[in-house]
């Protein structure tokens, strides 16, 4: 089945179509997305998630919240763009990508100060546009590089979904296997289901099934075990943010299986677009971590499975230390065994390669 | 709340009634097995889980299947004896102490083969209670003996359910907590979630909120962020079979469990009592891992998770090497860093401590 994770329909007076994430494996559907507030629902509750993906939601939502605004004074138009960055840059704090396409936008609105808003707002569609087809290439050259880290017969282990649903493209941890496959390398992935949202049951094994590539699904605590059998040689995630010295964080549960893979000798892969490094961050000892609700552990599937009362502890994700990397994929290439002056050059290059 | 895992109801021609563990923490419901059938499905269906509590339900249902042999010919009592021993051992293989106790049923037959079948029928239902009394006082001793190894203001990691509803008593690595709070010691334990069947969210937290100390729910994939942010000194869990060189199965995940409280250089403690140890076996390698069904993992919680056709991997177990455990406390006391020799010596001693 062909599908879009994401998509804008329609001139920029138009919406943002999205696949609602949160009905898969077992339901297909898009939402339309008329209204800014709409969107950042989308988002926090995790209708859209990834964070390229969400970098480009935010883009095509700023031009969702500043559309009635078109026929206005530039005045007004920016005060409401300035509003609707704001409000959107509140709906995830962990993605920096999220923050990185609300810049971009804010920023072509400053550079074009003199354009009226009819003429800004359809210039703002043009950016968002532009970011997601730039994800898409991103998530392309992604997978040419990351491919090249894989042999044939490999197993795979990967957490959550950093999959095409996570980007408006194919994808940046999936990205890689997809790349692989379509070189003809046989792999077989093991997709953590990911609690408590199981990304990696719901998403991640619908689009390899979908692509056809090999995948079994286990519990988050089944990784050691299944990497103590031999069945895994690479581990590769996605990341919502890394910092200068390489510190990534991702979803819940990355930095353990880091740690059980190093414990059992297997390299272990982070693939994201270079728009994930905040280099402002020395550390990832810096980066915000997300706190969700009791109700995804305690409630998570309509039935209840923490007693009334107790205590539950819900961070979305965690900080894999530089030192567990084995090696960063960007669109720009691989940075082995990523520190803080490898990755200054990685980013810093001209040319991409 | 008063409750019993498990209790004989009546005299030798009455009934196992136990907990319905897979319907908590939202409903508290008691079965009564009348046929052997009902005690194996409640067995394999995990209604009454955990090694010990599996031993003490396997000894009580000698009882249930032979009740209607008490008239005839010892020949045929032990006939149908061996018959039942048989399927009720095929109930779920890597428990150790459902083959201990039901060993134990046999060979108690074996030895009084001068008893007519009703007085030899009685002297089982003797036999069970007895194994379920030395229950109860095997998790007394553990407690005891493990509460030594816990200070005041420990948070405590335990995975899965190794508590009173895993045993004829106070449990193993849950007693160990409760005899610290009855020593006035003030902890916080962090309970995983523990899936597929989510034993660690649904009874563990139930357990240790009937007693009043406080618990948290975690996923399993949060253990290592937990253990990152200094919440975790101690790591207790039961085993289900352990390897004359120390090598111990338990829940699937107690083995990443371990590697991550090594990684951040926390205590691993296993608490059983000294029947779980399987000295015909020298590794944990020849221990038998119980493989479960696709739908505990794709539908688990009443909904599906995993897209239809996806391939699911459900390994209910996994062995810990011993050289990852700090310790193992059994009803005998504390074999530290434990080894073949201390292993033999430990279980040789003819003192109890």
């Amino acid at each position: 089945m062909e599908y879009q994770t994401l998509h804008w329909k329609g001139d920029a007076t138009g919406s943002l179509c999205m696949i609602d994430q949160t009905l898969l494996p077992t339901e297909f559907k898009e939402i339309d997305c008329w209204t800014v507030e709409g969107v950042w629902e989308a988002i926090k509750m995790l209708r859209v998630r990834g964070a390229p993906a969400i970098g480009v939601a935010a883009a095509y939502g700023v031009v969702v919240g500043t559309r009635e605004l078109r026929e206005a004074s530039r005045q007004d138009f920016n005060k409401k763009l300035t509003e609707v960055v704001k409000y959107l840059a509140s709906s995830r704090p962990t993605a920096v990508n999220l923050f990185w396409a609300l810049d971009r936008m804010s920023a072509l609105a400053l550079k074009e100060s003199s354009l009226a808003s009819l003429a800004m707002h359809d210039r703002l569609l043009e950016e968002a546009r532009r970011i997601h087809v730039q994800d898409r290439e991103m998530c392309a050259a992604i997978g040419r590089h990351g491919s090249e880290l894989l042999k044939s017969g490999t197993g795979v282990l990967t957490h959550c979904n950093a999959g095409g649903l996570a980007t408006g493209g194919d994808g940046t941890a999936l990205s890689v296997m997809f790349a692989a496959a379509a070189a003809g390398k046989s792999i077989r992935v093991y997709a953590d289901e990911t609690r408590p949202l199981l990304q990696g049951a719901r998403l991640t094994a619908w689009e390899l099934q979908q692509r056809g590539i090999p995948v079994t699904v286990i519990c988050d605590n089944m990784a050691a075990q299944v990497m103590k059998e031999d069945r895994i040689h690479a581990v590769v995630t996605g990341a919502d943010r890394i910092a200068a010295n390489g510190d990534a964080a991702n979803k819940i549960g990355t930095y353990g299986v880091a740690l059980l893979a190093k414990a059992h000798g297997i390299p272990f892969y982070v693939a994201a677009p270079s728009s994930t490094f905040d280099l402002s961050l020395s550390t990832g000892d810096k980066i915000p971590i997300e706190q969700r609700s009791r109700e995804e552990v305690a409630e998570g599937f309509g039935r209840q499975t923490v007693p009334e009362g107790v205590d539950v502890y819900n961070p979305a994700f965690d900080v894999t230390p530089a030192d567990l990397i084995t090696a960063i994929i960007t669109e720009r290439g691989v940075v082995q065994r990523p520190n803080r002056e490898l990755i200054a050059a990685h980013l810093a290059e001209d040319a991409i390669a």
